[in-house]
């Protein structure tokens, strides 16, 4: 008689073409693509648990789910199997078995996104969907500090969006910090326990005012201690954020 | 009453959603892209004169091309609207008054191409429309001396797709490199008077047998004496090809 297995992947996506990470009725997710792949190699429904959603158009360069099956492929076999049927916006880049009771979304201890800003006036065609282009210099001497301020257990709703519940705002902040790359793309760092809903776009869209000097650091902090979104600036678009670690 | 000018555009261009640079019956092309726009700013008809065709899913850092018209709109002014116009795969780096007999193809001295390849097992979903992945090792090595055998003025019809009328062969290689970026990203850089036919990916192809040790560098400086297409190796895919300088 079959065992029951229970196999976790890291997954790379292009987030572009997407609605997202999660399945949902209104048009295709990279969850529901890989759940109909794995569904034509296992033979029967895989329901896959993932550290947590993301949203239309951001892409990952690792994100970890994982599914209970009884299929006997191996999980080497079922990586190659799934990377030949997908289509190239998804790759399958691990696929290892891990004790039953493993969690994708509960066991995960930590989690990095990186943020990236084109910062130059001309644009570059062949990152368009990855970047969030600003034309104007930013003043990266004024963000610095920022990153500072935003390390540390704190309650972030001043950067949470609407409509994510009740969830304790508490979340501890590992690492924040800005990359200059190439000389005019900036990469934002930000690792934390958990993140609230696009806290990562709420913050770089805040802190993009920082550079533009309409907001001073001091503000920054201001708008981070009053605990008040309405204060905070623009969410950044989402084609600038990748999810790059998921820890466990 | 109006003069006549002569306006020399720059176009960098994400090939990979046209059927190449020309004007054609069977898909959107890059020149009818711009001409469109072109005729919605200056409202008459405007045809673009190119320093050369790129094939279907080429890309371009730097074409150049030109029109005559008697539009009083400032070359900067054309640029900018342009690029409101057109869509995030096109964009108009420079346009500038040249002379009434400027001619974008008569006068071109010569061209660069650069043809990337991610040599690596693992794809990269990110760079997937920008490259021609080889998942064996390439032996470089091998490789080198084959560059210095393309230098020079020389008949390259083994390298010339057939289809392309009787024109003479000869061209005159300027500069034909390779360099390693990144560890797994291999750029191959010819630059030359001309190109014929499909000639950058025909070399590139051949080259890769080269690098997979399927082909010796003394078999390949055969290939290139022979003037026989039907001895070189496959055509490399348009995907990893970009016209990056045309010099005048």
């Amino acid at each position: 008689m079959a065992i029951e297995k229970n196999i976790k992947l890291s997954v790379s996506y292009d987030g572009s073409q997407y609605h997202g990470w999660q399945r949902q009725d209104n048009g295709m997710t990279v969850q529901e693509m890989v759940e109909e792949k794995l569904r034509t190699m296992i033979g029967s429904e895989v329901r896959l648990i993932a550290s947590g959603r993301t949203d239309a158009g951001v892409h990952a360069l690792h994100q970890t789910c994982n599914f209970r099956t009884f299929t006997s492929i191996p999980p080497e076999s079922l990586r190659k199997g799934l990377n030949a049927l997908l289509p190239g916006d998804i790759f399958i880049k691990d696929a290892q078995y891990v004790p039953l009771d493993f969690h994708s979304r509960y066991h995960c201890k930590s989690k990095m996104y990186e943020y990236r800003i084109l910062n130059r006036e001309e644009p570059d065609i062949f990152l368009r969907g990855y970047v969030w282009q600003i034309r104007r210099p930013l003043n990266i001497g004024a963000i610095l500090p920022c990153m500072d301020f935003l390390t540390g257990t704190r309650d972030f709703s001043s950067f949470r969006s609407t409509g994510s519940g009740n969830t304790n705002p508490v979340r501890t902040v590992l690492l924040a910090e800005i990359a200059v790359e190439k000389g005019d793309l900036l990469v934002f760092r930000i690792k934390a326990n958990g993140f609230l809903r696009h806290m990562v776009r709420n913050i770089v869209g805040t802190l993009v005012d920082v550079g533009l000097e309409k907001t001073t650091p001091a503000q920054f902090k201001e708008i981070l201690d009053s605990l008040n979104r309405q204060l905070a600036g623009i969410k950044a678009p989402p084609r600038g954020l990748f999810l790059v670690e998921v820890n466990y």
